[in-house]
């Protein structure tokens, strides 16, 4: 049996130089290690997702293929899998096919092109690719035959997917005709919720049904707000798991008879969600949700060259949890909270605030923000007087005055600092519904939750609290008052305005989200549906309807904000994040 | 001869029921007029681009089909060509075709899918639509034999395009085995520099080569950052230009022997822009940019519900070139000038502001900055002397404090009144090496000149001042004066640093973007490029390689502000909007 190495690396998107190096490194760690076969993933020489990159930089192209010419020349006493975008050089054609190339005796042996093209949600394959129209090949190694495929070649399994495969041909099926022993799949794939668990399921159901090995090596990384989580693997010809490598880093696996350490995934990653089903605890997807979101942080900061972030902390849930999963990416000591107390703000959230980054040990500063609001007033009555009116006191101004207040602090303090990166706070239910500030909790150079929902981070801020070394570090106040900007007072209760009185409760609201993204319900749909609030609330059909309208009304008003989110990580299994979903802002339709 | 309408419409992205009545109204006026056959633009029910919108709001898919239906039944003694999604209703292929459907008697007789599909640049029709592998359809009316093509089917022109051929069929040649008298040409074709030269001259040589009559339909209206001018038009079998509809509004014209008005387009719109050749003067493109930019936002304004603008005054270029825009797209009641001054404000540029918001009659405001200055640097320097520095006063935050202050005002009073927005004036120059200020000039409801270089802007200046009803409404000093964000002082000269001192000289910056752009110049290809700066300064390799370095590293660095730039109008051949180009933030690669 031939000595294999899975070579997970993490490449950069048109960074031909440095993803060569990687790439010889491996090779030359593998010959070192007597492999007789190194795989790598998917366009693993010009990183993935490299975008429009090769257009205003076309120099890449020829610095690719002069870098592939330089890899095969290493794999004199081994074969290599390289991914790469193979030019076309047919004006008559997309500019690339997405291939792999097969390497041996310092020699490109054998190119194999991907047939299926993914043109969805954040694949894009289309616009950059011409598909390959013959059966893949067969790569003969020391007797044994490996059959070689591009990542969305091996789905379309038909007793897998039924109705749900999208193409005409399923390229596994012809490639078995020749009779290979196992199937190399070399892969781009992101982490979302529940993708994890179809991936195990499809490639084992695939191994056992035609009695083949199936090696799957996949990407590490995190580009263009997405995370490639790794898990390469392998299973035997009974669809049995028998190696796993390392999640969300790099991972170097050896392995002389296909099988080794099945490294431990976040808890739960490889359960089924069903996406037909919503509850407030999100069991299965906590883990890997907090693992994908450090990832992200670490790998966007460290490939922009940021060491250090700055954010507010109101003591409320939002900032709380930022802080923390800041914390654990970059270091206690790389992380600035910024307690910015207005008048309204209440001794509780101050004080939460500061307890959060005692328990936590990061950097505190409290800047109390009365003076700049006062300074402000007159500067702004005299336009609005002048101009239409003299309601400054009673409006939202004073509300989105504080918030952008605050984000010209942070940015300020980001300026003064090397490497430091203000942070957008704003979560995912906040977003759908606009309830977030532009220029303010929406501002920053990264947006770590701009993914996840309010209910999942209630859930996730638990999760934190019995799961990180250091127990409990967020105050059990903040997961369990109710969320609230803390930017008005209610007249009637003397109190500020909690987030549910302008809205709705967010159970319902992330419940709407839930079966928007993953049901594609419309208008109806959630009229019909029972939602988990009403079993505790009964709600009359009148006060449905409206929460309803108002998530539509409200959201269409908030697309233009989508556009503009920061920089951020993609982890749901559907988002409004523009790498994937296209929501035209004039569209008039909100149903 | 057949009496014809060109129906040159504008309809909103998934707003079926108004497209619907619109293109009902159109029916019925041609019917009124006695018309035997009425032409609609591609994808006219649907509206275009409509981006994801039907994955989440699945009821416009049978929305429009029901449409359809109800439309076709207006169809009792006309003949109409419609443009629709057209649902595959079929797993394996994409959603579905990009079609026409011809109706007559009350009935849809005949449906046409559009075969060449465009996935570059702004367009990406792979991922929604499904291609027609048959022969377009001809209809027959009259005697008369049309053949019916959308959009891109007309865009591959062996004797036209030669080696820039980009698909491997023609369907004119195609349907020409069909014996047409005459083509349709139903199209969503937006504005940019140089592109009606292109579509004019394409058309008038089909005509001619087949000795065909061509008809061209295209949509008018502003979506998703892209202009569609309309300017309908119909060659006679000689290439002659018979008629043309307006440009940049809708139209309704008939003609009974495809004749009828050459409506003037804007000035020089349809001159050939050589791409090899740079200048400062930008004639021909000067009185399009202005009509697409008006054009613009009207229609974004008018779509989502604003009538008002405010915007700061600096007595710089931009705001001044913004303010004009504005006025002259929103009518000066409905425009706000607010001159918000610093200490280092000089008199000139207050002086500046205020005579151009008079010259315009716009709403003016001053509302001097000091205060507000003054109340953040305690407040500041707290938060740097207790983390990291004391040296707020000698660096880049108090000049970007001054930015955020302002927009912090802009977005304020844009609070305080209904139907507001306020306004990002950064320009294309200033986006590509990241000058702009995030939270400041960068950010706004609207970017109405981010796709407008800062020597195109000089150019314009002169050109709105020479060619409005309203004579120099900008004051002359405004357009001579080197541009400058006037936010330090230059310790030697004691005056304000103007942004070619601190950048390069923006004729200099501006040639590499139009040759990055248009030629996909690299590196190599700039160093050896000689600039029309160099002609009146001479300039030592030395310097250029520093400026052409300064330009990759700092536009390296601007790529995340590219990704949060507002609402905009893409008017050039090539711009950075990612409507049309994907630069991945993490990439390393700045050559």
């Amino acid at each position: 049996m031939n000595k294999i190495v899975l070579a997970q690396i993490n490449p950069i998107a048109g960074n031909i130089e440095e993803n060569s190096k990687k790439i010889i490194e491996s090779i030359n760690k593998a010959k070192k290690n007597n492999a007789d076969l190194v795989i790598f993933p998917e366009l693993s020489l010009m990183g993935y997702p490299f975008g429009d990159i090769f257009i205003r930089h076309k120099s890449i192209i020829e610095r690719q293929l002069i870098a592939l010419e330089n890899i095969s020349a290493k794999t004199t006493s081994i074969t290599a899998i390289v991914g790469f975008a193979e030019p076309t050089y047919n004006a008559n054609k997309k500019p690339f096919y997405n291939s792999v190339a097969v390497m041996q005796n310092g020699k490109i042996i054998n190119i194999v092109r991907k047939r299926l093209l993914p043109n969805y949600s954040e694949f894009n394959d289309y616009r950059y690719f011409e598909p390959n129209e013959s059966t893949p090949e067969i790569l003969e190694l020391n007797g044994e035959r490996y059959g070689i495929l591009v990542c969305e070649d091996s789905f379309n399994d038909k007793s897998f997917f039924k109705e749900d495969c999208i193409y005409k041909t399923d390229p596994i099926k012809e490639i078995m005709s020749k009779n290979p022993s196992t199937l190399i799949n070399c892969s781009c794939s992101p982490s979302r919720t529940g993708k994890e668990y179809v991936k195990n399921a499809l490639f084992s159901s695939i191994a056992k049904k035609y009695g083949v090995n199936y090696i799957y090596v996949n990407q590490a990384g995190y580009a263009d707000n997405l995370c490639f989580d790794g898990t390469s693997r392998i299973y035997n010809s009974n669809g049995e798991l028998t190696l796993r490598a390392k999640s969300f880093e790099e991972d170097f696996v050896i392995t002389d008879n296909l099988q080794g350490k099945i490294n431990d995934i976040p808890d739960g990653m490889d359960k089924r969600v069903d996406f037909k089903k919503f509850n407030t605890q999100y069991k299965s997807d906590l883990a890997r949700t907090y693992k994908s979101i450090i990832f992200g942080i670490k790998e966007y900061f460290q490939k922009n060259g940021f060491t250090k972030a700055v954010l507010g902390l109101s003591g409320g849930l939002d900032s709380s949890i930022c802080a923390v999963l800041l914390c654990d990416a970059l270091g206690k000591e790389n992380v600035w909270g910024v307690s910015m107390p207005s008048r309204i703000t209440s001794d509780e959230s101050k004080n939460d605030a500061e307890i959060l980054a005692k328990n936590l040990g990061i950097n505190f500063l409290e800047i109390p923000l009365a003076e700049a609001i006062d300074v402000f007033k007159p500067m702004l009555n005299q336009a609005f007087k002048e101009v239409n009116t003299d309601k400054f006191e009673k409006s939202t101004t004073i509300e989105n005055l504080q918030a952008r207040i605050r984000a010209t602090i942070l940015w300020s303090i980001s300026n003064e600092h090397k490497q430091m990166l203000p942070i957008a706070t704003s979560d995912k239910s906040e977003a759908y519904i606009g309830y977030a500030t532009v220029n303010g909790d929406m501002s920053g150079g990264f947006a770590p939750i701009a993914d996840v929902t309010k209910t999942k981070l209630f859930a996730l801020g638990r999760f934190l609290n019995e799961n990180r070394a250091q127990k409990n570090a967020i105050p059990q106040a903040i997961l369990e008052k109710p969320p609230g900007a803390e930017l008005k007072i209610n007249p009637k209760t003397g109190k500020t305005v909690c987030a549910e009185e302008e809205n709705m409760p967010y159970e319902f609201l992330d419940e709407i989200i839930w079966f928007v993204e993953n049901a594609g319900y419309g208008f109806d749909d959630l009229l019909n549906h029972n939602f988990c609030y009403e079993k505790h609330h009964p709600l009359t059909v009148e006060d449905k309807t409206e929460w309803i309208n108002k998530f539509y009304w409200k959201s269409k008003c908030a697309v233009y904000k989508w556009h503009i989110i920061p920089p951020s990580i993609v982890t749901d299994a559907h988002s409004i994040n523009s790498v994937e979903y296209r929501q035209p802002i004039i569209s008039k339709i909100y149903r």
